[in-house]
This record gives structure tokens, C-alpha cells and sequence, in this order.
């Protein structure tokens, strides 16, 4: 059985102000008018799957379980994580609650902040995975880079394609310009997506072996788990024990049953204003334009998202401008990246 | 009698979105805490006056009523147009007003939206216009020029300066760069103020013999206005018919009785976002930030004027943001003539 791990901790502070606190990107309407949380489920209809494994924080709970309810008839399990401890042993207690429907269980590992535009191509990808995994294999998705992007890491494949997977060389870093050059002309790379496909019982296993405190905590945090109606609430003190890690690190990069299946589906992971810039729709002038009531003046290749109020712009060249209730951000496009230190500033301040 | 006839008729577009409609700039406190009109009347204090002479439109009448109530013990003559004519008939019709109080009246004529920063040396100059005024002549203040501005209008003085006044020769309209830069280096150029000084009597002689029909309907108007406690209220027929004009067309460009008082004393008329910039204190990044919550990283030479939000911004140069309750500007501030345009444009769709 296929069974979607759909992974929603994160905090999301680069899309500030827009994205924070109790609204954090994945739970926000940013490109259709499905939230981003809803679009990864939907993306994979049609496909035969379990009930969906959703882990995220205490303070999302409700959120999670209401906007999973809107767009799937199959009651989920809602894995709640007293603290944040990274990825790696979210997907293994996760992968536990697969495992408690189906021992065998195949899962889909989902980051719920990415777009892909190509359904069918990913669903195809999704199935061969699948197929590599039901043979003990851990796949990852590599996407077949577009550009020589620098904010991406890479993972290398080697070998033939074989039932549509390639032999997983290794992770590398997010490059410098040239070495991204380099990678983007040897069709060797990709980008490392954050997307996997295993078994559940295979990832366990490798985790205990390259990692096995996290792999014991992990499980013991969700067998000692309190269970209620709607949600599974991981057991705080097992879980904080936990030197929480990235499922690259801990398992990933050691693993020998490392596979990449290619995806070539118009995949973005909408971490940052300038990627949703990139990935939307422009106007005459390539600006990308949401809101109320919008009017630009000699205003070119700008990101504005209105709030509730007008917002008129004169003269501005590759600027983004994010309106909210609370909070307003204009930042050159080139420097968005730097919206994490505001929202930490904020953050620090209270 | 010296008497202040306050102009306070502009709807002050060019500092959109906080002055607008019902708040236009001369009604804020742009600049100190008190409002640009308020301002106006007292850096006249310690002069010995008359009651001042306020020309507005009806739409605004309670807020000149309120503002000039607060800084002046004595009551002001409120003249309320029925619509726009530009500046010549409302100084006519103020004259008219300033007359009842005393018919040698001599008026100072200030527009509501300037800054002077040395108070003194502003009455120093009032004080010779008024001694020239004495003697039959219009005299008009001629702003010290302190960089080759091409956005003012410029008046010649010539001849020796006598009793603190020169004669007016010519008014010039705003120059391009290199006729502004002669202007500067002759010395005998300064910058159009519109801010004028006479006796109410002359200037009603000078406009009945250059431009009867204007005399004739303003006095009119003033005549045939219907007066309550507060208000007085220009009659609308007559004023309609009013083909209306600046005061430096209908009479200081043509009488002969022109004189030039030179005025060197930090003045501006706030007449936009990036006057207001070059007149208010710089931090140490050059920009010049008002309001409640503003973090700038990497921002230089920018005017952030925040409302009720946080304002972030990050890696801009030379830019204006305004923010307000209904609408927020952001403009380069090289092309932030242009708000005019902006605020056209959201008043024609009403």
C-alpha cells in the first residue's frame, strides 16, 4: 500500500510577512486557490493510496486537520512533534504510523510547500519509485535542473536507469555559480527535491543502522505516543531526547540502497518570494501582481502582493512588496533571501 | 495693519496617500507636531497682526476652524470658495475681507504647506516687505537659491537694493538644468515663493487694471457673500463666473510696481515626498524614517513615513514608501512627481 507522508513543521519564516507564526506558508493559498498543504495531497489522486501520515506542530494541529479534511474523504493521522527536531525523525515516526496500517507499507515522503506543475509526469515518477522501493530501495527524487540554480543542493546519479531509477552517488552542498555550471552540463546532477519513496520498514531499518538512537527514540516517542480522536501526540520525553538531524544526513548520504528516479515536472519548492515570482504568471511589464487593488507607474519585473488596502508603485525595477494586516515588506528581489533575518529580529524581539 | 491671508485651498495630490481628499498636507503635522496651516500662522507671532484671513474650500472649513482656533486667541475671518479659481481671486477676494478690518490694510499672503526654518530672519524680511508695501508696491519674496532647482519658478530682481527690496523684473518659469545653473551663478535669480506682501487696496487696483472682469466678480463674490457666525461664504454665482488664474499671471507679471524681497531662511514648500525627504533629518544609512516599527537592512537614501504596521525593507536605495490606513506608496524617488498621476487616477474612478 502507497501511503503519503506529508511533512508540514515548518515555520516558513522566508516567506515573511505573509508567512509566519500560526500561518506558515504551507497553510496558505499561494498559488491556486487550494492551500499549498491541500495541492500535495491532491497531487497525488487518483493513485491508490492508505490514509494520508501528516506530521506538524502542536499549534498547526487544528489547521492541518481542517484543511486535510476539506480535500480528502480518508480520516488521517496526525502526527503532532512536541519540538521541532528536524526531518529524520519525523518521517520515522511517521513511517511507524504507516507501518500500523500496513507493515509493508510503500511511503511517499511530501514536503507541503512544493508546486509541480506536471501531475501525470510526478505521478509517473511516484510509480516507479514505488517499484524501486518495493525492491528495499531508498529513492529520492532528482530533479532534472532547469538552470544552474545555487540555493538548491545537489544529489548525482551514476550508473544506467534501470526500472526508471539511477544508483544514488552522493548529496553535494548548494553550489558555488561555476560548480552549478558544471553539474547543469553534465546531466549527471539534480536537484535534491526533499521527496522520497521507500518502504516504510526499510528506512526504519536503515536508520538503526546508521543512526540507531535516533531510530529507538523515534519509535519509542511514538509507541509511548497519547492518542486521541484526531490526533497522535509523539511522547515529549523520548522525542526530546532526540539530536534531531535531516534525513540527508542521517540516513540518506550513508545509505547503499540509495536510488534517484529523475522528475522533470515543473517542480518548485516556493521557498522564497523571488521563487514564487519566478514561478508565477507575468503581466506585459513582468510583474507578478495578486491582490485587491494594485496600480504600477514604469514599474517592471516586480513581485506585489496586496493586502486590503491600494497599493500604487512608481518607478521600481525588480522590487517585491508583500502587504499583510500586521506588517508590510519591500526588499529588492536580489536581497529577499535577508527576509529571514527580519523575521527573526521580530521573532527575537517577542 | 499687517494682516496674514492664509491660502489653504490645495488638495495637496503630490502627497498621496497621506494627504488626500479631506486631508490635504497643509492639515497635517508633517514636519513638528503642529499642522503645516497651524505653523504657518505662528511663525507670524511676536509680528503685531490683525485678524487673520483664511481662504479654504468648503469641504475643509471645520479643520481650518478647529486648527486655527487651537494656536490663535483671535477669531479669523474664514473665507469658504465655492470652487477653485486658483490663487488671484481668492487673494482678491481675502483682500476684501482684510479691508472691512482696515481699509490700508497690508496683507502678508502665505500659502498653508511651506516649512521656514529661521523664524526670524523670515519676520526681518516681512518687516521690509511690509515698509515697501507702505509705499504703493507688490512685493513678492524671492527664495535665496542654494542649488540650480529645476523645479521651482524663478523671478529676476535687478537694480540696487532699497529700504531691503529690489525690482522685480521678470518672473521665469521652472528652467532645465543648465538655465537653472545660470540663474544660480548670476546671483540674480531666486526662486518664485508665492508668498506675497501688499496693501489690499493696491493689489485691487493692479487687478482692476489688468484684469477688470476678475476684480470685478471677486469683489462681487465678497459682497454678495452670505456670512454665519463662523463662515463666510463667497457667493456662488459671481465667483463662478470667474475665469480663474494664478496671482503671478494676473498681476505680478505685469504691474510696475513689482519689488523683490530676498529671503534666505531654510525655506520649502513641502510640495512632495522627496522635498520632505531633502528637509528632514538623515540617520546615519541617509534615510529619513517616520513611525511606529521600521527595520531597514541594507536601505540607503530612502523617506519610509510607516503607519499602523511594521515596515521591513531590505537592499533598497532612493526610495519613498508611504503608508497609511487606505493605501500604501512605494516610488522611486526620482520618478515621485508621478503620484500625482496616482492620485488622479484614483480620484477619477471616485
Amino acid at each position: 500500500m502507497l501511503i503519503p507522508i506529508i511533512l508540514s513543521g515548518g515555520a516558513g519564516t522566508r516567506l515573511w510577512p505573509l508567512s509566519w507564526g500560526d500561518h506558515p506558508k504551507q497553510f496558505l493559498p499561494l498559488i491556486s486557490n487550494k492551500t499549498m498543504i491541500q495541492e500535495t495531497l491532491l497531487r497525488l489522486k487518483g493513485l491508490e493510496l492508505g490514509a494520508p501520515v501528516i506530521s506538524c506542530g502542536e499549534g498547526h494541529r487544528f489547521m492541518v486537520a481542517q484543511q486535510i479534511g476539506e480535500v480528502s474523504d480518508v480520516k488521517p493521522a496526525i502526527i503532532l512533534e512536541p519540538m521541532a527536531k528536524n526531518t529524520a525523525p519525523a518521517i520515522a515516526a511517521a513511517c511507524c504510523a504507516a507501518m500500523k496500517q500496513d507493515k509493508d507499507a510503500v511511503v511517499v515522503v511530501l514536503p507541503s510547500d512544493h508546486v509541480i506543475a506536471d501531475v501525470e509526469a510526478f505521478q509517473k515518477a511516484v510509480k516507479a519509485a514505488a517499484a524501486n522501493a518495493e525492491k528495499g530501495y531508498l529513492v529520492t527524487f532528482g530533479i532534472v535542473p532547469t538552470f544552474p540554480a545555487t540555493g538548491y543542493g545537489y544529489v548525482k546519479a551514476s550508473g544506467d536507469e534501470s526500472d526508471g531509477a539511477y544508483r544514488l552517488e552522493k548529496f553535494v552542498e548548494k553550489p558555488c555559480l561555476e560548480k552549478a555550471q558544471e553539474y547543469l552540463a553534465s546531466g549527471e546532477y539534480s536537484w535534491n527535491s526533499g521527496m522520497f519513496v521507500f518502504k516504510a520498514a526499510t528506512f526504519l531499518e536503515e536508520l538503526k543502522l546508521y543512526n540507531p538512537e535516533m531510530a529507538e527514540l523515534s519509535i519509542e516517542a511514538f509507541e509511548k505516543a497519547s492518542i486521541d480522536t484526531d490526533f497522535i501526540r509523539l511522547n515529549t520525553e523520548a522525542f526530546g531526547k532526540i539530536k534531531g538531524d535531516s534525513i540527508d544526513y542521517a540516513v540518506m548520504e550513508k545509505t547503499r540502497k540509495g536510488r534517484v528516479v529523475k522528475l522533470n515536472a515543473g517542480w518548485d519548492d516556493v521557498g522564497s518570494w523571488s521563487a514564487l515570482y519566478d514561478i508565477s504568471k507575468k503581466d506585459e511589464n513582468q510583474n507578478v501582481i495578486k491582490g485587491y487593488d494594485v496600480i504600477t507607474l514604469d514599474t517592471t519585473s516586480s513581485y506585489i502582493r496586496g493586502g486590503k488596502r491600494t497599493i500604487a508603485t512608481i518607478g521600481l525595477d525588480d522590487v517585491v512588496i508583500v502587504d499583510s494586516d500586521d506588517a508590510l515588506l519591500v526588499a529588492a528581489k536580489g536581497k529577499i533571501q535577508d527576509v529571514k533575518k527580519i523575521a527573526e529580529q521580530i521573532k527575537s524581539r517577542g
